[in-house]
């Protein structure tokens, strides 16, 4: 069992047994966000976490030892085609131009860390539909010059 | 002079002139992103703006032309492997799955919208190294259902 | 067994014992298309309806727990060269832009969406060679200024 | 001038005059959708046709010229990536196999012919919102058995 | 034993028997060309078709069971880079425009059906060395004006 | 102005000056298929020929020396997501396989050469409607074993 | 066992047993690429000479049985970005058009042939460092012209 | 005039003026195949040799300054898809496996160089039809270890 | 002039006037890679610096305009597929695992930054051949665990 | 096991014993460097060596065989879309054009081999936070003129 065969049982678990990420969250004392990325296997667990985990969800030791490989961060690691997904692939493709150049103005010349990062998701009222809110955190980095 | 191109006649004369985007975002009553976005190419821009815009930054006619074409939204408007736009690809590679399953989760079979959509950018101060902070707002559309 | 393994199943049962999806579709109440797209595995099912589905068709219990699965939208979901979907490439290729430049005449700046959406198939006969009609009905959505 | 540079010489003449596809559509004694589809560049016009719309347009020679040009139907004819194309595109992603299997359920082995084909599109009131509806009818073409 | 094995145990048997495809089209009554396609995989077969076919070859149920599977028409059904499809691969490239000018010529605004298809495939003795003769007929379809 | 441009004036007029390849082809004393190809850019034409035929549609120089240039085969030479062109993709796609085996069993291991190669187009009247018939025919050429 | 997976048993065979292509090849009556390039399956084999390597290697029956399907050619043959491999890959890259030029400056309009083929590999001596000889041997085709 | 604009100015004078690449080889005292890659624009050229070809074919000083300029070896050298290409190609495609399990035998673990390189081409008569003789001589470089 | 057409100016220049880009290092005060980086356009160049080199080598204004624009650091900085390009795509494909496991050996779960990054190149001398010798050092960045 | 899934085995037993790479290298007397691409797979490994790493990790007999296999350095050696990896293959867009420029300034024509090549890893202190250092070392190699 690899590692996104792992995070792919514990979402059935969570799934099956009616179970919200943030109670795991909770459990592990982290943000439900990195929660969630780390279990579905994009950040690093330790053995500990992982057999917190695997005992909340009654998952086996195989799905233990699956969490405890290296995270999976690659091109493998979502599929970008899928509508959710691939609506944060629009805004990036609309937007994108447009945050290089505010990051530019505002900060210089550098970038912002989507490793130094954080991410919040949020739900807020609106009577005329409730929106997701996303908030993206990241250190600004600038361009060494030598 | 094509709608992008007139959006690279305006980041120029921005540039060269010392000029901050929030300034033209003030001169026309929107917020910096949609405004930066608008005239870099991506939101429909009334002739009216487009010649405040242009006389603002003493443009050309062919450039307020430029400025009232059809936005361009599809893969020219970015150029996903630059550095800064890359960042926000990997945050979408390494944190979409999670997005995609916490807002199942929370509201249910749908997305969020990235056109009944907007974002801010903001500074925030940190010791440790400012931050690059953007707030993504989208109205959840549940999948119809028939 | 995943989602789309699942949706096999179902399909080689319908075809092999004669069944017609309008029967499933009438079993779970709702349309014949979305009917056909949930039991291929592209909108999500309850446990209820996949028991149902399956005691119809005499499927196991494992087709049942592929069913509840997530739904599958990516590029997964379909095989673009296949020749009936190419002809819906073909026209989204050859009249994709005439549909963007009439949605934009009639409705403004926005999309016509593919979540808040139905679709129905139907036959109209023709003496010249009978006709397929799809009717698709998405909801307009404007893109928000702010 | 190409096919494609005098569709777009003809799509902003109708921007910036404010003038209807509809009004062209009746001035050729055609469909709306195929009038659009037409002069952007993916169906052929006569020499005729090309002359009635420039003069109605007030367009130059050269667009005439380009207009009888053969039409442009491959794949420079649209930007898959465009927002209102790609929710056709998504469309096609996750009703594609459901289209696919009901056809060869209702007709048989074949296929829906996107060349003796037509669209409507129109608008539908609707209080929650109005509705963009397509409809796409094609022959059904049986596959040759020999 | 999904389709394309199937086709792959109707290939090795016909080899490894020294069969030929001539007979298994004379035991279906179709075409020599039809029938390698349809055993293959491309073409739909009927169950007792298929048994005749797995009878004649002495292959086992699994074989039935996957030949009566839908055909198999997208990307997956040929490797376009095999040596022998990939000539016909170049013969469209260098002769596909002088094709699309002359149908455009001959027949009017239109294409040339693969669906309403048929090909023969023939040995011509040449003292230079025999020839493969292919014989593509296809209906013409005219596109449709409204 | 490259071959493929001379070749592209030489189409515009043939059809401007509503002349058919035929009479082309007769010119050249060539087969109408191989004429065409020529003219479009894909087979060379000496000098002499390229000037029978500028005269003839009453071209200019350059289109003269263009016509001498090399001829281009490569990917260049057809847009193979042209309607037209596509057919004949799919025809290789889904009827491919099936003509690389038969090749196999008639001739042995070896090819149907794209280069020792012609082929032909005609119409064929038929009551359901007129077909277009094409012939190839290639030399096989056995792999060389050593 | 399919054709690739008979080749790779052979090769680690070699490999194991510290065998050498050349025994093979003198085993077959064939030249050392042909049988290489045979017995990792891009070559036909007849079952004599399958049993011959199978039995000289001690192989199992289902490696002879792999080794009689038909060749593997496709672009499944070899991996491209293998160091070796790209090295040809950049030759071509580098010397293609100047190789294009001359066998049309000798030889007319034509191609060599990739069919009626060999090559052969030495190693020559040389005191800066020894030297990978390759001799590529295709007979000349000229175009056909009809 | 960039460096294959100015290779394409000598391509068309060589022609044009009924040149053959030896005698220019013989000019700059080099082998003809590295002569006619210089030239198109994949070797470097001194000043004093772009002068010396430009004298002889009596092409212009923005032709020198053209030949001066870097070669150009990436992806833009060659056209991948021309047939004279696409078999070398196909070559590699089928042999290449072959090539680099021989060199592995015979010189170890190591490449042969595409650097310290050099390539002939020769006709060689033959009643069957005379062949294009290619041989490639690539110093052998081992991977280190260290 | 863009930004990439001024790097290519200045390079031109540089070559033909038998500069060396330490001499403009020098005159920059910043190290040879980081100015032969930013000349060829994926650094940013103040005004000054720009009218510097240009004085330097006597270039137009047009050259200071383009080297004052933002630098290009997406996929157009660079031909992949050029040689030297290549060798280091090869050594991220050959050693770039390795580089991941002793990265997270040594530092944890993080990145070696590409932005807070200098790279050196230098000539060692060797009997055996000189050697091309790359310093790269990047900050390691730790992914936020929140 | 093939050669891959070895190198996930000892990365596995690695991680989990909490052993060191360094300690391997110490084992079979190599570089770090060289160590951890070899047992990855990248590099070849005799018996002994991969019987005494297997011992060192108590790992079984399979592993030893799959580490015996031929080094894997195609593209399947690594995921160029890890955030890792990426930071390099960024590396080589943003100053790889700078690279090719000094080596040709500085050597001449030719290119840093990727083969006679070695690399090392260190990490450097510094107040600022501590950086990865990479030194890579390439035998410059001339093209052959001849």
């Amino acid at each position: 069992m690899d590692r996104l065969e792992a995070g792919e049982a514990v979402r059935r678990a969570v799934r099956t047994q009616g179970r919200r990420w943030s109670e795991l969250a909770e459990l592990l004392g982290r943000s439900v966000v990195w929660t969630t990325s780390a279990l579905l296997g994009q950040q690093p667990l330790g053995r500990e976490q992982a057999e917190l985990v695997a005992k909340e969800l009654s998952l086996g030791q195989e799905v233990v030892e699956g969490l405890c490989l290296p995270p999976v961060r690659g091109a493998a690691a979502v599929d970008r085609s899928e509508p959710v997904v691939y609506r944060l692939e629009e805004v990036v493709q609309v937007y994108g131009s447009a945050v290089a150049e505010l990051v530019a103005e505002e900060f210089g010349d550098g970038i912002m860390s989507a490793i130094d990062f954080e991410m919040d998701l949020r739900r807020e009222s609106d009577p005329k539909g409730d929106r997701v809110v996303l908030t993206l955190s990241g250190k600004f980095l600038p361009y060494r010059v030598w």
